[in-house]
Parts: structure tokens; C-alpha cells; sequence
């Protein structure tokens, strides 16, 4: 099982194995902007997407819908360095403590949560950043 | 279908159907203490526990381990009254804004996201509230 080596591979006595996936292989994983506390945004990874984001500290994601792994930034510049790596109580949750540049949301916001509710209505609380 | 009406039953423009849950009809809700910005667990809700929380201001949460509605601090007082409720853009995740009293975590912990990866190991950060 490629998962079972991934501590020797990546050379790290923290063993991404012992987390617990979802039945696709999956947890999920939110990032937080290390300065401002700011939930930007949730994504996934597998075994091999934690070990390498806690190598090379690129934020490393596994894309669900293109079914490869997802080096955030790599297209389009908005990078993920990662300043802190949690693991929640019951090893089925990750925490990811970044430095973001530009938006992490696809849609060009800082941060995918931009729409709340408010008094039962769906409110869109921030525009596009402008560069 | 029970969620189709939710918005009606519960008297809100915004309808909770309308939110992408997974196979087993859930969405991953990120709990965030509204003061301090730390993120302090993650959990699911169902549509139904949407709405009830949008309504109810009480986060509530439903525990996939007992297959049940849980008014989180419902038994230990620990309870999260909603602040903020975001919708990401994708409308997969959601992002709650809480003021919580006491530890959110079943450890006894502010936060279930105590353990870090610091150079490859485990490291426990913080220790249990005491009252």
C-alpha cells in the first residue's frame, strides 16, 4: 500500500497513514491565514498530498474533480505556504495555519466564505479583489 | 423529499436544499470563535440541522457516530450560539461564526486542533481547560 511508506519516503517520524480518510482516501483540510486568523478556504488531500505539503511546505491539495494533485498556486500564482500544520482530536480533520498570496478563492476573493446568511436571506459580503 | 420544505417549515428565503451535501447528505461546518478568529473544530450537519441552526441560533450538528441531532453543549453546557453562518463558493462547506462557552473539544480543549506537525513530529500543544 503506497500510503504505509510515505513516512519512510518523506522521511518524517509522522506517519500521514495514521490519519483517518474518508472512503475516497480523503480528509478534509481547512486553511486559515497565520496572520489574521481569516478561514480562506477547505479543500482535500490524500496521504501522499500531506506529506508532500509538509515537505515542501507548497499547500499541496487533492483535486476531486481532476483526480490529480492540486500544488495550490501553481497555475495561477495565488501560492499557499504553509506556517502551520494541525491535526485535529480525532486525526480526521486538518488544520493548515498559510501564508496566502493574492485570493484563494477561484472566484478572485480573499477567502471562499464570502456569503452569509442573514436574517434567512444569502447575503454576498465581498467582491472580487481588484490587482 | 424532507429538505424541499425546510425553508418554508422553517420560514426562510434562504433554502438549506439548496447547499451541496455528500453522499450520506452532509456538508462540513467549520466552527470559528467569533472573537478570537480560531478555528475550534470541525463537524456535519444535514439540511435539517442547517436550518434548525440558522433558526435556533444553538449550533447543532448532526453526529454521524450516534445518527442523531446534537445541539452541540446540549449535556456538557458547552454550547456554540451562532454569530455569523457562511456558505463557501461552492456551496460545499460551511463556515460558522460562534461564540463558545467553555472547551469546544470532547478533550477538554479550547480547540480539537491541538496537535501540530513540527519538523515531521507530533507535538502536542495545549492541555486540557480546567475550570
Amino acid at each position: 500500500m503506497l500510503t504505509v511508506a510515505l513516512a519512510k519516503v518523506f522521511d518524517m517520524t509522522f506517519d500521514p497513514s495514521t490519519l483517518r480518510y474518508n472512503d475516497a482516501g480523503l480528509i478534509p483540510a481547512i486553511a486559515q491565514d497565520a496572520t489574521t486568523g481569516e478561514v480562506l478556504m477547505m479543500a482535500w488531500m490524500n496521504a501522499e498530498a500531506v506529506a508532500r505539503t509538509l515537505t515542501t511546505r507548497s499547500v499541496t491539495y487533492w483535486s476531486r474533480s481532476r483526480q490529480e494533485f492540486w500544488v495550490k498556486g501553481a497555475t495561477s500564482g495565488h501560492t499557499q505556504k504553509l506556517v502551520d500544520f494541525r491535526v485535529d482530536c480525532d486525526r480526521d480533520c486538518l488544520l493548515l495555519k498559510i501564508n496566502q498570496v493574492g485570493p484563494a478563492c477561484h472566484t478572485g476573493r480573499r477567502s471562499c466564505f464570502y456569503t452569509a446568511i442573514h436574517d434567512g436571506n444569502e447575503v454576498t459580503l465581498t467582491a472580487p479583489m481588484t490587482d
